[in-house]
């Protein structure tokens, strides 16, 4: 008879992702799905970070007129022509840069949504309902997005 | 003398909610405070995670003139009749179904309130401030809802 | 040879944080990032949990002039004169303390922001891009808010 003890695993992956314009929802599952499979992730955690002020991780469902809502949710929300501070080159002092783009709305944007997610992971497979898909959401594109994805529990077989 | 060794724990339950109301909060505190206890989780994570794109979860108050400030809230940042193009029977063609019901609001809500809160657990008790509770927040009800509860970390006496 | 054997590692630390401003954002960014040294944890999570309802953890740039601008995004999504009804004291029955604010505005907003942050930590460093901070979110202040940190994962060298 064999004995399965469970042992530790943690994993850490980076992905790259270079989006194509102002906003855009791009769907992360199938490449999440491929590495918690990679890792041998039997139970645990998989948190799923972007590394960026102006770019989100949501859940949500993919169908892409209801990606077009979304984005008429965030221009409601905060506006691209709102007149942010953070875009006034007359006043701003920190962090500025030679590329310094017209993105207050982006950051605030990129506030409402969250920059992480954390998922479970059960018997090797990521939970996700029926319609739920993880999306990096770039809300001041095109740019190389990077996203840390680190997976934590008991692992394998 | 007894020494006491830490033994990494993981377990997982999927819990199942039948809402009454087309938006509803229910309170899920003392149902994960229960898992936890018997889980015999000494510290770590319990990640509480919607499986669904309409229904959110989220921490705060339970006053019930608040929860329906809440209410007031969403219908300010995603209103019911704001013509959703998910809506749109005339132009949708993917992720049809049968009992397609007219949610785009419900969508655009779950968007921005999150779909899992992670908490910590000290010393086998759930990490909650005096007027934190846990609720899963329905925007498209009635309907079963299941939620993914996974608790990791050090377990025992 | 030596061989790493990774072990199982877990810290909880609570931090107390005077807040000054009804609204206020507090860089928490050097104080985790001492917590994970100290904790010395190689690979793994740290959440960091508001115990609050009327105050937020986010990750976002550190830059003056955008700080005000998240200010007026949140009077814009829950302004402080809407009237909620979690504020009138004639009808309100629950949860009533002697030292009851009008803060219906402060709970909303916390709603939208979140109460939590899980980060990923990778060969003993907190992973932040470039221009991220973790902030915690003064909503209804001055107050004294404290916020729970726990970090679970491999540890050691």
């Amino acid at each position: 008879m064999e004995t399965l003890v469970p042992r530790s695993t943690c994993h850490h992956t980076t992905i790259r992702i270079a989006t194509g314009c102002p906003t855009e929802f791009i769907d992360l599952t199938a490449r999440i799905e491929a590495l918690v499979s990679q890792a041998d992730l039997r139970f645990g955690f998989v948190n799923i970070q972007s590394l960026h002020t102006t770019a989100a991780i949501v859940l949500n469902e993919h169908e892409p007129l209801l990606l077009t809502d979304f984005e008429t949710l965030l221009d409601r929300a905060a506006p691209q022509q709102a007149g942010y501070r953070h875009d006034d080159a007359t006043i701003r002092r920190v962090n500025v840069t030679a590329d310094e783009r017209i993105n207050g709305h982006a950051h605030c944007r990129a506030l409402l949504l969250g920059s992480s997610v954390c998922l479970n992971v059960v018997d090797g497979r990521l939970q996700l309902g029926r319609w739920q898909r993880v999306f990096l959401v770039e809300l001041d594109g095109p740019r190389a997005r990077d996203i840390s994805i680190l997976m934590l529990g008991e692992g394998g077989r």
